[in-house]
């Protein structure tokens, strides 16, 4: 591992994943962690994961976890879903670093929420085919039901920047159908494209159902485990960039998006080949 | 180059696309030229291609046609617009055999086609970005005027299997609607995914606009070039599987996508890994 800092503190915390969707998650880390500098990956050459299989997610994640330890990361936040659910248990054990996915902190703080133990989890084919939800909300709160629900066009629509549109409404009132029959009051927004819907999800659904984001949780967990290492960075030893951008394509396309959700202006991404 | 046939003409045609979509091309090579055999090869891991910027498409369809040079074909179909419209003329020199887009043969009809010279295409991104369907009809009939619409959600629409609703209805019409002031009478479906929705965009765009499936017309090209380069098979050797399948992921839903669209039965999709 290439580690070019004095003091591993003051190293970068790598996030990576499929394309723009982890952005939610950085967002959270720039907000609550004002103090670390961040490299991100978007796999925007292979976007999206959340339709392709355990095998698939794994090698392509070990790949970028490669590149982010070759730039010198303190830890890593698997800020994807489907990578956290598919990839995550399997690639910890060859770590020799901290690293954080997002359904474990999203599934903690669900089961606390909840009153009536119904719990409802949206997200992609991938993430919600995996059970990886159910399984980690079943360790706090072994009672609770947990109905997934796959929606597949989400993402589709929200890189299509249809955000407030009538079809997107439309689209999401069809998939949270299947959760008129059940009494659920609490939701978790099972994947990184969604807090961008968050308002027309929460609209749906009505007041009785507390919506997770996932994303906040995580920022407070990386917070946690980077105390637990001593590897907080208090803000010292800033001469090299707070936050990097690297992605597998389109590069201009992925600045702009960034650019319209991200508090800072991103000034360039930089296009890398993640396959070699 | 692998060529394991006593005579060429008995090796099977290579046949890619991003995913699924070009599996209505391979369909009207099944129907219009019976006696060939087929090496299909779907990038499942990293569809969709639409997106994707001319470089990474470039690099992906060299590792495919290698691929199939690797299954000794004996010529090779580029199922995708996408591909087709950034990759093939660069590659088209480096091959020893012959090679056949779909942009090239869809153009050529719709040039032929069009009464008033008013010719609308729809594609991916990719592909209408290109301005290659332009480029194309040109060549035929210079006075043309082409109008372009990228339709990014029809894919994911097709792929989550809503081919008849009333969401894809809506989409279509919001896409179509930039055509309504234009006066085209003729509409190329610039995507191999998009036959599957060709009633309802004949529909929306009323019985006047006359529309190009490049599928159709690419069999009839591929099997002139077959002609030309005395490849044909009558029909001969046929002890070996007449259709083969490979893909880069998610081999049983892509089976199963197969069995709804094609006219055989598919037994099996074998899982490849394309990167290597």
């Amino acid at each position: 591992m290439n580690q070019p800092y004095e003091n591993k503190k003051y190293a970068p915390i790598g996030v990576f994943d499929s394309g723009v969707g982890g952005l939610t998650v950085a967002r959270e880390i720039m907000r609550q962690l004002p103090g670390e500098r961040i490299i991100y990956f978007g796999d925007t050459a292979r976007v999206p994961y959340g339709s392709k299989s355990r095998e698939t997610i794994t090698r392509y994640s070990r790949q970028i976890i490669r590149f982010l330890e070759s730039k010198g990361v303190k830890a890593i936040v698997v800020a994807c879903n489907t990578a956290s659910a598919f990839a995550l248990e399997k690639i910890r054990p060859e770590m020799k670093m901290p690293i954080i996915g997002v359904v474990k902190p999203g599934a903690k703080v669900a089961a606390e929420l909840t009153k009536n133990g119904h719990i409802g989890v949206i997200g992609t084919e991938g993430t919600v085919g995996s059970q990886i939800y159910t399984e980690m909300i079943h360790r706090h709160n072994p009672q609770a039901v947990v109905l997934g629900k796959a929606c597949p066009l989400f993402v589709p629509l929200v890189e299509e920047g249809w955000l407030k549109d009538s079809v997107t409404v439309e689209v999401a009132k069809r998939y949270l159908a299947s959760f008129q029959e059940s009494d659920i009051d609490t939701l978790i927004l099972g994947c990184t494209h969604y807090p961008l819907l968050r308002s027309m999800i929460q609209e749906i659904m009505g007041g009785k159902v507390s919506l997770v984001n996932p994303a906040y949780e995580t920022a407070q967990g990386l917070k946690r485990l980077l105390e637990q290492h001593q590897l907080s960075n208090d803000g010292g030893q800033t001469r090299e960039p707070m936050y990097q951008f690297y992605v597998s394509d389109a590069a201009e396309k992925f600045k702009n998006f960034a650019n319209s959700i991200l508090p800072c202006e991103i000034e360039e991404a930089q296009l890398i080949h993640i396959e070699e």
